[in-house]
């Protein structure tokens, strides 16, 4: 992997989520290893930054803001795989484990391959197969 | 690095921006390293998973959803740093590069020291220094 040490760490993403078990139990059928034993909060491993869920209400007290929202967040997660068919054997293993198909998987103006889905609690991932020299299949990040 | 492979890939968030030209210039500014010479998006290394910047609408209508939302979106993103003073640093960074103080560094409830900032577009970042063994310092994580 390339040294990174020269940009700033992206360490965590947390999602906020309605019902943790029920999430933690998603991400873990979709491919994430869970680490730790916390109660209130899931942290998984990743190919890439840590992914961690916690209560929806509880991570907006944690930021102080208020708990409402709604409609487009402006964020999309991606979870890149080593071939199409890889991309249609996610979005399979994704909406199996309940999230909801936003955009079937499809060729890509950028000349990949591409899914979007959308988590128990609406969260957008990106799943997709991308050949470019930015994004290493297997879902390494080669960025030089 | 632990070897990661047995985890899925979080390869890349991408956060919707208004003004891409201006989002780019703070990212950079705040540490990250700017990679490629895209126009239309913009992508960084992190010391985890690659951070990119694109058009608001545009990530919206790539995934096939209205651009329109509002309030709390249920994510943060996470910069850990080396010390409290690293993190007080950070936040002054941030805030003369524009981000909005939305919660002032103090000591957290898990042991740590946690701010939370807004970015231009208001998405939520915690600048925090986390002692314990999951995050090391530095930023890489140490997830076993």
């Amino acid at each position: 992997m390339t040294d990174h040490s020269d940009s700033a760490p992206l360490t965590l993403i947390t999602l906020g989520v309605s019902d943790l078990t029920r999430a933690a139990a998603f991400y873990a059928t979709v491919g994430f290893a869970r680490v730790g034993a916390d109660e209130d909060i899931a942290f998984f491993r990743t190919r890439g930054s840590a992914l961690a869920l916690y209560a929806w209400a509880d991570l907006a007290a944690d930021a102080g803001v208020a708990a409402t929202g709604s409609g487009f967040r402006g964020v999309a997660l991606a979870s890149n795989q080593e071939s199409e068919q890889a991309v249609d054997d996610a979005v399979a293993r994704w909406l199996a484990a309940g999230a909801t198909l936003v955009k079937p998987p499809q060729q890509a103006f950028w000349g990949g391959y591409s899914s979007y889905v959308a988590d128990l609690d609406n969260h957008l991932w990106e799943l997709a197969y991308n050949p470019g020299p930015l994004f290493a299949p297997g879902g390494g990040i080669v960025m030089t």
